[in-house]
């Protein structure tokens, strides 16, 4: 399949369009960014690692019965996804304290929740990624009653997958944010990306961070700390 | 009934014991703060007015079957009150857009909302009062699911009773702050003031501000503008 027009760069990736309607094109960029853009370098072979990250676990989850957007991962940097319309929310699942849940709450990172849970963001970098409740999200009016519902249910679901398949590797989840869209019947589907750019993982041994917190905080090298993940996942780098 | 020993001073209030067990005295002192403290000044005749308006305030709302903490009002400065433990969660209630939810969203101050929106925040001087979700609540254990239920049900109806009642008097019911407290036997009840110290109050023709919005901004003299809504209300300034 064709790489068509680029329809759209984010900080991360590029879409593209296909000569299929329902289907886009989307290259890992090398780029990472932190503090909504503050901070930005260009970390060669990031989008490769993330490429195949996000493959390994949409699939993962596809096995699990969770469908997304990801349909197969096409070479190194590109993968073809499903089109969908991106819901401007983040919802971001956490099991540990960790970075803005530690600020704004004051426990300390690493505290284990009582319970996993789950916090809603208005995707918007003018703004700052604020955090949001459902009657924000009703007067914005960037998504119905249902499908929030459904982004909560969902993203449980994502957890309930993850979490114990993380475990087994020796990586525990702490926190991750995820995306969604409505595809072209109006259906809520799981997209976007999930990597440790997206998710906060933590050596289960060690509490080494393997994760973007690594590049945020100037703890090393990303790339190595994502080898680290894509090898547990059985992923070659 | 005598003043007995200081039992805690905020920002704008000192309480006393009283010689009954249930019951405390509350002094409405003259200080004004803004910015989570940074912002501060006295502010003669303050403590009267606030006084005399929470007052009137929670005996329209006793009379329209709303229960608080609120005895009676003894003197100038001073009212009884009900003991209750308070709720660390500052309620927010919106009718127009205005102050953070403005900068949050980025939708102009003055807007009307599609509907009333409640808001959590956490009632935390160190951490700056974050806003919070539900979940938040329940992993800091500073609420139970019912309580926060009953929160978010009295809220809206003190709301169903002031907004209508304020409109009569000229005054437009943009946003107020409720807290809450348990009484003795558990149940929940409205608590702390009801005050333009907690409620953004414009002035329905001219769009004035007569409230606390008057010192955080520097728009002129805040005793002025207390005593319009005093006045409004049917007080005595």
């Amino acid at each position: 399949m064709e790489k068509g027009q680029l329809l759209y760069e984010g900080k991360a990736k590029r879409l593209y369009a296909t000569d299929t309607e329902d289907v886009l094109y989307v290259e890992y960029k090398d780029s990472a960014t932190a503090f909504n853009g503050e901070k930005k370098a260009e970390i060669a072979g990031k989008g490769v690692l993330n490429n195949s990250i996000t493959s390994l676990i949409f699939d993962k989850l596809k096995a699990a019965g969770i469908e997304s957007h990801f349909i197969e991962k096409l070479n190194d940097n590109d993968q073809l996804v499903k089109k969908v319309d991106i819901i401007p929310i983040e919802v971001v699942v956490r099991n540990i304290v960790a970075g803005s849940l530690s600020k704004r709450l004051g426990i300390e990172e690493g505290t284990v929740l009582p319970r996993t849970i789950v916090e809603y963001y208005y995707k918007d970098d003018d703004l700052g990624d604020p955090i949001i409740n459902n009657e924000h999200i009703d007067i914005l009016g960037i998504a119905s009653e249902e499908e929030v519902q459904a982004l909560y249910e969902k993203a449980q679901q994502v957890n309930d997958v993850m979490a114990p398949f993380f475990k087994e590797i020796g990586v525990t989840l702490v926190d991750f944010k995820l995306e969604f869209g409505r595809d072209a019947q109006g259906n809520v589907l799981l997209a976007d990306e999930i990597s440790p750019d997206t998710c906060r993982l933590w050596d289960t041994e060690t509490n080494q961070h393997l994760d973007k917190d690594v590049f945020r905080r100037g703890l090393g090298d990303l790339t190595e700390v994502y080898k680290i993940i894509l090898s547990r996942l059985g992923g070659q780098a």
